[in-house]
């Protein structure tokens, strides 16, 4: 049983910490770019004017802080570092629109169909620099180390975007190589939002280390979530498309661990996805009937079983992680039941 | 008279200098990556093949090597601070073609035109992160306030490219926000460029101050003499279209300036400019007849003086920023010499 409205609590209770911080972040901006990153946080419609639109979860700034209270802190030690992963992420979402052509988020344009993509380039470089520099003046004495961590993630995560587009062109993706861009793509920076708050408190290694582990996993088996709800989750709560993954011919690990199966159906399903041997690949989207079908192969290939168990074992590694070390209990418990809540929505 | 020679062989050494650093920050990039930031560099072609294009002068990473000399430090003390600079200059290039929809850097299709709008995001995102890691592993002394030196540097620099942008839509750009622009989009990275050896090897603030000083003008003389070439320049020099800033109705220096002489041929500048009061900007590209026209009228309504007198005056003042503190005589001269062939360039 999912405790969620203690989860959601803690989440609001984060989001709440965090925005003082993170407004006065984003008020340093330039005005253009401060209306847009406004405007992507939901803060504001797009000529300016104060809404309350919904935005992220709040994920990552909550593990952050949750990491410096394990690691003994006040919650505010986790404050900067919180707000720099939340910019990271943004930084990343804003691009990652843009990459991907999408044009919507949380049931809005996305920044660059509202105010173009020159501007939406610019606001997510903006993102990223300000993650640096509210690290950097943060504290003199462990700033620096935070700021590499940072650094090092997000450099991780861009590689696995960089991955992420190449395998579009590719014919053959091994479960590995999938499991590997999710880990880059989506872990790195999960991981980083964990240790950031224990490494901002000068937490010693072990903990760090432990609470960065917790992060990397809950980020696997996030995506791993993430990739059954683009294949099997309702439009009405995901908000996109129904199947949308399968519409776009997504390397997904559903679709990957179903093509390694091998037999008949992933045969079927290679052809589907894939096209002949000498297509030239990216090909474009598959049509609705298509789509059901390679849902049904995707699924008797084991793929959907093959990811659900990923997620879980994931999981199991992310609590296990926070065993290795005392933390404190009641951020402790926090950081399990988010990790619960996080594998077990909508299932 | 400028000692062309000398400076040539400065900049020479100085780009030989960072060469094996900064191949092998470059190597740690993914693949994708990594090859898209080689064909950018010049190093190889769109398929990978070892070439030797033409890049840049490597202004940006001489100035900071060039700086540590000045400290009194060893060249290499340097080196970080001028790998940093360099990528998050070339970040910047890669992005801004995008923004600009520019096809040929160089003489070559640039990255986005080369490789696609997403792989182009995604490699300029990448060499930004790569620079503060560099910086951040470079010492664990001076390596964070060399990364805050260059966060605040590129922060101010993409408020500067995002001014840029909203200038399009603009009828009214005055002097003060044209200079203020340029001093964020160029001058920034500049004066974090000259400041940042000197930061690496520990020197005192007064120092820092003064090679940050001397980067800043040089950053706005270089952007006064750019303009003028935008709009005098010699094709087969500048590797633009003639004239290409005005064709773009571009508001650089020359142009705001003379906007702002007031006068008939201001007001019928003003009118080939940006069109009658009414006009949704931005307009499109003016035709041949138009740019002669609003060359002849930059001109006679003293655009051109008025930006070449900026060009000169911040010469002057780099020179006398370097004149402040005592620093290494040889590097010294080379910063003069420097920055007298940046602004004598073409002219």
């Amino acid at each position: 049983m999912t405790p969620t409205i203690g989860v959601e609590e803690v989440l609001a209770r984060c989001r709440r910490a965090i925005h003082p911080a993170l407004t006065s972040a984003i008020d340093r901006l330039a005005p253009e770019i401060r209306q847009i990153a406004a405007y992507h946080m939901g803060w504001t419609d797009a000529a300016g004017s104060p809404v309350d639109a919904p935005g992220g979860k709040g994920v990552r700034p909550t593990v952050a802080i949750l990491g410096a209270e394990a690691a003994w802190a006040d919650s505010e030690v986790g404050v900067p570092g919180a707000v720099a992963v939340e910019l990271v992420h943004n930084f990343s979402l804003i691009h990652d629109d843009i990459i991907d052509t999408d044009t919507e988020r949380h049931h809005r344009p996305t920044v660059w169909s509202a105010f173009g993509v020159g501007p939406a380039i610019v606001a997510g470089d903006a993102l990223q620099v300000l993650a640096h520099q509210v690290l950097l003046e943060a504290s003199p004495d462990t700033g620096p180390a935070a700021s590499s961590e940072l650094a090092d993630a997000t450099a991780a995560m861009i590689a696995g975007q960089a991955d992420d587009i190449a395998f579009e062109k590719r014919r053959n993706v091994t479960v590995e190589q999938c499991t590997a861009m999710s880990a880059a793509k989506t872990g790195a920076l999960l991981g980083c939002a964990s240790a950031i708050g224990a490494i901002l408190a000068g937490a010693p290694d072990a903990t760090v280390g432990a609470l960065r582990d917790y992060g990397r996993h809950l980020g696997l088996a996030f995506q791993a979530i993430d990739d059954l709800l683009g294949i099997w989750g309702d439009p009405d709560t995901t908000g996109k498309p129904a199947s949308s993954d399968l519409t776009l011919r997504k390397k997904s690990m559903p679709v990957v661990s179903a093509l390694a199966a091998g037999g008949a159906e992933a045969d079927e399903l290679r052809l589907l996805m894939l096209g002949p041997e000498d297509a030239e690949l990216p090909l474009g989207p598959l049509g609705p009937d298509e789509v059901d079908r390679a849902r049904y192969l995707v699924e008797a290939c084991g793929g959907r079983e093959w990811t659900a168990v990923r997620a879980k074992a994931n999981l199991d590694a992310a609590l296990g992680a926070l065993e290795r070390v005392r933390l404190s209990a009641i951020p402790h418990r926090d950081l399990a039941d988010l990790a619960v809540y996080v594998v077990e929505r909508e299932f």
